[in-house]
């Protein structure tokens, strides 16, 4: 019996070259043992992303992977945390195979390096439905320094990182709608390419932390992101439609058809991050966005008030979105 | 667009009334924000419990719930640690009704209280699949003190909590074997309820930490398990199947079918401790068990040397299992 199960070869041929924090333990263990940096917070977070949800099972696995964490990690930037490290849980069916597997901790183990975010632990299970991966990431922060959802405050700008819409198009495109055909090969790619693999903002959060008032990350749509963050900061306010920022497959995938500014708006997966700075850290915080190559765009203003976050397109009109954010649950 | 999402208003009526900690943030936020005890180790285990692998989907939700909690409780309670808090993903096929929802985090909440581990954040999502619930818990334990697998030494005692065998039984009822007809009614309730809910031994885990050279906790099945930790501590060992504790009904079960004895030593399940302790140490750790009314008994001995784990039976014959440990992967 000195021999390891199935199991324990997949986690120690596959996993165990991500877990090179000394808290992994090396995987042999029941937990990770982690000493948590002198003076600081520790932020956790976890989401979960299911094949035919979050992902098409055809999907590059190594793609799938890097999704999976990257989505945790824009959580931890937004908050202004630095990654720590990651838990995984894994649960795949019987036709999976080890070569899916093999590419699946290898699209992990580039970004774990990357982002400086290792494995810590987890743990692998069958199961008769999709392919599901829970991660949850642990980051840290200075005492007392997260960035929360409700710290906004009336007269503060409304900013934005990246461009938004282009995940929420890259996923319509894969339903082959008559406006792709207004967009030229590499515009395609660099939307379908947004949905596949974001790119959380990880090297704003020293930024965010310093200039920004409130935060959050752009997952279920910017404009019901941005209205629960005002919720919770007990203010309104107001979005010019004009100013959100779009990358140029975008624009033009608008320019062919205007309807598309809903989906834009409120088809999430942007993985940006939403913020909002007091007008005296304005120049501060597009300062430290350019010094970290990030862009960063005003789109708005936080108002006093308990009023509906509204959104005005260019000639001043109120623009009325269906439904401003996605939820799995109705 | 001041309304919350459907996913929103689920999370507020039913898993907010877990997240009394601050660190949660009430479930507002993206993230949870944790000031780690002072002087601390952070202890981090994650479990995911699915749908037809790890429990039927026919169960009371409130009992699935509280035993996705407590696979991962064991696993603090196995390395010393006292709970601090805990992470959840939660992806719910369509047919999920709000009802059973509520009885879910019923019972989670139930045992966040009972356990003193409270819900820190979460997701939850949409799948095509059965339930899946992916668990990470938070425990702290005084710098340095994480009991590990790897420190058992020849001349150790093996130790075991509670009994062994019934959850694996329990789960074997269900199939309705020739062998349940020599049980009691109430012995037949023994087994199935210790497979629907364990009964992790968060009580010990300051006497695993004072007193125990290595521990893990007994999910994949006591031969399997111990065997895993004599690997990686670089030892031998042999277990006495004679001295393996059982309850009542498992010794039942055992009488009538000899064959169990595989079920009951491979089985899993058990969330039990399995522990190596110096001899010097044998009387402490007795003695704090038994003020912790935990059962405890010595089952077998580490010895020097890379031999596979030997079984012996009541007259001294080795014991032949098939199959030591359970594995989800072959």
């Amino acid at each position: 019996m000195s021999e390891g199960s199935g199991e324990d070869r997949l986690i120690q041929r596959h996993f165990a070259p991500l877990a090179s924090h000394p808290a992994a333990l090396g995987l042999t263990d029941d937990a990770a043992v982690l000493t948590a940096p002198e003076r600081s917070d520790l932020v956790l977070t976890v989401d979960a992303v299911v094949g035919g949800v979050h992902f098409f099972e055809t999907d590059p696995p190594d793609l799938i992977a890097r999704k999976a964490l990257r989505v945790n990690l824009s959580d931890l930037a937004a908050k202004g945390a630095h990654p720590l490290g990651f838990l995984l849980t894994l649960a795949l069916p019987p036709d999976i195979e080890e070569a899916w597997i093999a590419r699946f901790a290898g699209g992990l183990r580039e970004d774990a390096a990357a982002f400086g975010c290792p494995l810590f632990g987890g743990d692998t299970t069958r199961t008769s439905g999709p392919v599901t991966i829970s991660i949850t990431a642990i980051g840290a922060l200075p005492d007392e320094t997260m960035v929360r959802r409700s710290g906004a405050a009336p007269g503060d700008l409304v900013l934005v990182t990246g461009t938004i819409g282009d995940a929420a198009l890259g996923l319509k495109l894969r339903a082959a709608p008559g406006w792709a055909s207004a967009l030229g090969d590499a515009q395609v790619r660099h939307l379908e390419s947004r949905y596949l693999l974001p790119q959380p903002r990880n090297g704003l959060a020293g930024a965010v932390r310093a200039f920004a008032s409130a935060a959050m990350d752009v997952s279920d749509g910017l404009i019901g992101d941005l209205a629960k963050l005002c919720r919770v900061s007990g203010v309104s306010g107001m979005v010019e439609a004009a100013s959100v920022p779009l990358s140029p497959a975008a624009a033009a995938a608008l320019a062919a058809e205007p309807a598309l500014l809903e989906t834009i708006l409120t088809g999430g997966d942007d993985y940006e991050i939403v913020c909002t700075v007091p007008p005296a850290r304005l120049r501060d915080m597009i300062e430290a966005a350019a010094v970290a190559g990030i862009p960063i765009t005003v789109i708005g203003r936080i108002e006093p008030g308990h009023a509906p976050l509204a959104v005005y397109d260019a000639q001043g009109q109120a623009v009325t979105l269906r439904q401003p954010a996605f939820s799995h649950f109705r």
